[in-house]
């Protein structure tokens, strides 16, 4: 079928090579400038539209999904305001190196910075927060001009999952007509069948991206450290989605056994849930979770092997940062995200292929030099910090001392085997990674950890649950101010037809901020930045027909089974008092502390 | 009182400035890193703190403050995300030239770009779209870097209101201790008292800023064009915030009657309404505003003198395009806003000393060279157009064939001499364009037309709404997209104290997209464009605690006026069909252009 206007041709083509190059969703919010790239998407049967309101939810709902799967997502938005309401998502993509491909409608150059209604500078709107921009010349039905146009739209698919995956930004013009609207003349018939495509399927360019692997001989320090340390560690902090797919676990439990290493886990890296941990205790295994509690009273590590991001644990960054070891920092993009400045070697390459080559390397049948209280040590301590938290979430004990943490314990301990989580930014992501034991079930676990905001969360989590199975549940911890925040993304549910359990902390404001001395000082503390608002969340679950429910915390349990045995979305709202739940918090991290304290020195 | 510590004293100083320099007001959304600049903020006694807690809304509001006043309002928020979200209302600013002061707080310099939490790029983050950017040093208390901190402050506010007001972004690196704990020897007793400043009270640098105007010699073609003209003709556009104060309406008018001339008064022009409006029925005055329906029946102009931004009306603006005109623009930043390109002569000047220069220059006695039809020819088809109009009004035909341009009329009509009126983007500010006839009231009518989004519409009218004497009216008027995309600016209501009238025109999803040729393709018109949400606005009015009434078209000038006469704010949602507003407004259109055209050809 020949395309009726040169724009009408732009965009099918467009859309033809993005999706012969693997895309297979979009986000697109309503817009007239966009109109070729919308009907271009609407038009194709493999891709799956979803449609926004607001491109800020959009943006998010877009970064959830290609952070769950590790494939772009694309976006769709008009000329204007609309590409700046992206930049949220955009950043959080780039620190988080989510793919996402951003296509922005533009007006024709003429009517740049000419006064034009709806026209703005989006060139290189994102800054340096994209991975690759680039501007689409004007729609003209001439071969050269679109495979160029195929070129570019498989170039800019390749670089969302480069090196260091992320966004990439196209800015496309588009003049009137913009509608598939009959203009004789405008395109020859010759594109008519082939939108000057190879006649093939697959893309115009097919990119094979090789893997960053070391030669054998860089292997060589890493080994010898390794096979010389007393109290070797390894970390695994919160996974890049690349990660998730590249990395598998049990190939570094393997290389811990191997070496009587620890593997401190975070919540996020993808390492502390699955079928490579022990379906014992969860505590004899080499995979630990509780370090928060008990890091500070550990022997330094000598030797440090750490991958993903930098853990949420803050104990654990501050003992990383003052230990006197010798750190290896694995980083596919080798992007130097270290920030305490304490790493001593950098490996540019995949941890997945490092680890496996390491398997490989280190001697199977040898003793391993590691000190052997090292492991039965941290194991011990470990051991307690579960038995100190499943005290504290004894009902009788939780009806006197409610605390957040409590939620996030039972959220991750009654999941389905296979599931996927979504967790808020704030306080909620830190219970999760103190409080939530490593389980042997198949626990997707995720939070916007690149920027760390509390915008879009609920969006993200929505994008996230549209690439599950129908019977994988989804489920999102989010915090009131989280909440409330994105709440326009919670019209996800309905338009995109995703389900989900989500638990709403409501501690009435910004409760993170009883951990800061800030909390010392009233006025402003309260105004300022507690901030509470006295939301009643009943209505806005109305307002988007979800369903709502108030619960205790000892009751809590109780109604997650029900809604995660329930189909459509349940809001379960938990109410807090935030200081308490910090003093709560605090009395346990003292309890494990005196108890790891009182072995050690006995 | 000395600074407990230096970033405390850097918080201080730069807010100290500020207020100096006359600012008044600040939006403030809580976070840790900006604690600084929060706790100076809410401490000092000459500024108003409004506190937000989505970014998103916070920028709106700053806008609309900004906007109604002419002054900078600041805007203060963490990093990371946070800082992203106040780009599209960056962007309004940008292309509506109104003042606005980012101050974003940021991770110190050897932190960024080393994977630490919630530190992103934030240098240039809004690209061009500022007038102005600078980093501040880190906090110091010594005398130099003090000096500097407030000259940076001083310069910062005034490049808000220089040649092209807009916005001005300050990133704020702050270290810990980010609150006001004490840390000796930190701060030298010497700024206890002074913060280093002069020991007076004003700025540290009192910058006086000159206006642009014309020479003698630089009036010679516009005058000569003028008094040669035989159909002169004055386009007032949508004003910036500086027109509003420094253009007197009544000079426009005086000029435009001694060259027999009409004024084509943009609804946000600040001419369409005021006391120079001819206090009869509005017809027989110079200035009109019904043109949008019969500018296509008129002779073209020979000489057009044009201000402000380009004209909401599309008719209007392609008779400028397609006129044989000598075409001057004034504009007192000489940035070429005319997207038509006919201009022939830009007069980079402020509008108001023009036309006071004009009425001095043009011959108080003299003859006018106008054909004598021009202006009556354009008055006779200004008194069909409302007389058409009013016909519509008539409650039996408003029951038979309602449209939301009718209650853009009453809104317009019924209000109190003295209002303020926020009209949002797509068809409400469309419809007050056509349906809004001129009044001798004191009617302030403001939208976001530099970028023309329909984000943050709540949020600015609010902000605008905060910055009125109490016994001035707020009214809202938004389509249904606009007060979903922008229900989070709901919350100032409360939290900062906003009382306004607020009306939705509830068609149910994007009307606009009627007007446009893709109405024709379904799909996938009606899923990706129209986008119909059924959401029931009840709710979202609930939970923010305001009075929500559903209206009937006929009934709604009876709800109009009671809310207006009450305290409080009421939600009004009256609900259209699209398609048929579109339709009427069409026939209504064809109406006045008939009878037009038989009178011209009788």
């Amino acid at each position: 079928m020949t395309a009726p206007n040169r724009a009408t041709l732009w965009g099918r083509t467009l859309v033809d090579e993005l999706t012969a190059g693997g895309l297979e969703a979009v986000c697109i919010a309503p817009g007239s400038r966009s109109t070729p790239l919308t009907v271009a998407f609407a038009e194709h049967p493999d891709v799956t539209v979803f449609s926004h309101l607001d491109e800020r939810s959009a943006g998010f709902f877009a970064l959830g999904r290609a952070r769950r799967t590790g494939e772009a997502t694309a976006l769709v938005c008009t000329s204007g305001t609309a590409a700046a309401n992206f930049h949220p998502a955009v950043m959080e993509a780039d620190q988080a190196r989510v793919p996402l491909l951003v296509l922005t409608a533009d007006r024709p150059h003429e009517l740049r910075d000419s006064g034009a209604n709806q026209t703005v500078d989006q060139v290189k709107l994102y800054g340096d927060a994209v991975r690759w921009y680039a501007e689409l010349p004007e729609p003209e039905a001439t071969e050269r001009k679109v495979r160029n146009l195929r070129t570019t739209a498989a170039r800019a698919l390749a670089e969302t999952v480069g090196v260091e995956p992320g966004p990439v930004h196209l800015n496309c013009p588009f003049r009137k007509p913009l509608e598939p609207t009959c203009r004789p003349g405008d395109v020859s018939e010759a594109f008519g069948d082939t939108l000057a495509g190879r006649g093939r399927s697959g893309p115009f360019v097919e990119t094979t991206s090789g893997t960053r692997t070391l030669e054998n001989e860089q292997y060589d320090a890493l080994v010898e450290a390794l096979e010389r340390a007393e109290r070797p560690l390894i970390v695994a902090g919160p996974a890049d989605p690349a990660d998730l797919t590249t990395l598998d676990p049990d190939t570094v439990v393997r290389v811990a056994d191997r070496l009587d290493a620890p593997v401190f886990a975070d919540s996020l890296s993808g390492v502390r849930f699955g079928a490579h941990v022990d379906a014992g205790d969860g505590a004899s295994s080499s995979v630990v979770g509780g370090y928060d509690s008990y890091v500070d009273d550990l022997p330094d590590p000598d030797v440090v092997v750490r991958f993903g991001a930098s853990p949420t644990s803050k104990p654990l960054r501050h003992a990383l940062r003052d230990a006197d070891a010798r750190q290896f920092l694995i980083d596919p993009a080798g992007t130097w995200r270290e920030a305490t400045f304490t790493a001593t070697d950098l490996l540019a390459a995949s941890p997945g292929p490092v680890f496996e080559g390491l398997l490989e390397r280190l001697d199977a049948g040898a003793e391993t030099t590691a000190n052997d209280e090292w492991l039965a040590n941290v194991q011990a301590a470990e051991r307690r910090h579960w038995a100190i938290r499943d005290d504290a979430l004894a009902v009788d004990t939780l009806e006197d001392e409610p605390f957040e943490g409590a939620i996030l314990a039972s959220v991750f301990e009654c999941v389905p085997e296979t599931a996927t989580l979504f967790v808020s930014n704030s306080m909620p992501i830190r219970d999760a990674d103190r409080f939530a034991r490593p389980r042997a079930a198949d626990l997707t676990v995720l939070a916007n950890r690149g920027a760390s905001g509390i915008d879009g969360i609920a969006s993200t989590a929505l994008g996230a649950g549209s690439a599950l199975d129908t019977d994988e549940p989804l489920v999102l911890v989010t915090g009131d101010l989280a909440f409330y925040h994105d709440s326009n993304g919670l019209l996800a549910v309905d338009r995109c037809g995703v389900d989900a359990t989500i638990v709403v902390l409501d501690n009435d404001g910004g409760g993170i901020f009883h951990k800061l001395p800030i909390e010392e000082f009233e006025p402003p503390f309260t105004e300022q930045f507690k901030t509470p608002h006295g939301l009643e969340f009943e209505a806005l679950a109305e307002l988007h027909g979800l369903e709502f429910e108030r619960v205790d915390p000892t009751g809590f349990e109780a109604a997650y089974q029900r809604s995660l045995e329930q189909a459509g979305t349940q809001v379960l709202a938990v109410e807090f008092d935030a200081e308490a739940s910090h003093r709560r918090r605090e009395e346990l991290r003292e309890q494990v502390r005196d108890a790891v304290r009182s072995t050690r020195d006995a």
